[in-house]
């Protein structure tokens, strides 16, 4: 692997907060106005921006919760990508928030949005780093059965996806 | 890994255009229709889209402009990976079309947007090559304070994005 | 019609300038907001947002341009329908904005988007005042000829919609 | 109402064609480039899009079939509001394409998408005439039984839309 090293690096998430990771661009703009889509999408959302920026070479952060942006700017540091953006949300879930994420102006593409325990798998170069992948929790082993497919659907419903 | 060469491809940038590099498909149409919706985003952009094809194997190109042409075209020649994507404009900035190419219906994903120094990851096997990931510039070492982020928001201001 | 009144409003535009009248909610969060989508969709544009608020009983403005701002504003008043915007472009066209407008979430409908004279058709009640139609422009009184046709492409070519 | 007259355009459609109605702007561009989105959307659609211009008054029209392009453009001429289209589809429903006309940058917003017979509401003041309101088929007198529900759920299934 001429010149490109690989590596993982684990994200620090101790109390199974949702995490959503992605690369954008204009990091001075992003930082903030990502932040605003998030408060506008969800009623009450706890959440952090962290953002890294290639010149100067900063992580910036913005939110409304101290630890989540402690964690958030902890951990898109030590991705360290440029462009690369970490969130970190409380009372919201993905799905309240990546239609907002995915056609905001500043956004490129979302590498992944889960609370599973994470590994960023990170290419690095001369000039720096990218994410090639993200590991979202375990590996899978077989297929489902009729009746895990049976008790999805239940936990669905349970979870108030019902229709009555 | 068996099987798998990762290399990386520097990109050709000499003037630091903004450059937007993705994922598509039916690139005999896509090329063309890239530039439509790009032209459509913002008045007076100036812009090239190459596009790769398996077969036959080639570099497509459309554009409004011959520097970004050739420019656009060799890179992404050199990237080499089928149905991927090589944007360069002129005249705007990727937050002006992101929102046009991301909803675009040939396109698969954005990997990158910026007019930093770029490095392509690039695996390859004997099929092919993919786009595995984009080194945006120099990593980051450290968190920005809040004397940073107070001077953010200003040049965000100086850019245009204040509120009277 | 008991108890509704229609009446029209001409829309005061003496530059032609582009127009997007539309109806939208949370008018002091949106007024703002609006107005930095605009300037995120298109480098260099002037632009002015009015929009009217129920309670207390005011037409809201921002814009980075005082004379589009003096218009809408008082177009805006003039409509008098609450949660209804009226926007002004300068160095921009609809196309370039419709996507960034249309999926901002505080945009309900857009009613018309155009610089043609325009007349917008009101609905008065007891409770306050409905746009419920805009003419946008004088009726048409035939269909094009195949002549008309290849002009309309030709028009279009000369406007910069040309693939080489 | 000073100055502004209503009345009811009934669309002609005899073989009950799938029609959509809607407000854009461009129209000279517009024409082509919604038929062009509407082949992207659905494989082996027929459709004609009709569009009213201001200036030169003249209804516009785009389409792969004759008859739907006769129809859409009549029907289109009747309605006679500027900026306003007509698009007729076969081998394709609503729900195919309004996605793509939705997010489509020349269009404002659509009136109506149905197979019903339709009425055009239209108001007309000095200046000419805009779309009120569709009258979609005719109007409802009661609310569904449970017995009616669970019949519209097996038409869904018949229909295809069956999760086994």
């Amino acid at each position: 692997m001429a010149g490109v090293k690989i590596e993982r690096v684990g994200v620090k998430n101790p109390e199974e907060k949702q995490v959503i990771i992605g690369q954008g661009n204009f990091t001075v703009f992003a930082c903030d106005d990502i932040f605003r889509a998030l408060l506008t999408a969800v009623p009450g959302i706890k959440c952090a921006v962290a953002m890294n920026e290639a010149a100067p070479r900063l992580t910036r952060v913005t939110g409304n919760d101290e630890g989540l942006k402690e964690l958030a700017s902890e951990n898109c540091l030590r991705i360290g990508a440029s462009h690369t953006f970490f969130i970190m949300l409380d009372n919201a879930f993905p799905i309240n928030v990546l239609g907002a994420l995915k056609s905001h102006p500043v956004v490129a593409n979302i590498y992944v949005a889960s609370a599973n325990p994470l590994e960023v798998v990170v290419a690095e170069t001369e000039l720096g780093r990218a994410v090639i992948g993200v590991v979202d929790g375990t590996s899978v082993n077989r297929i489902e059965t009729e009746e895990e497919k049976k008790e999805r659907r239940e936990l669905c419903e349970k979870l108030g996806y019902v229709i009555e």
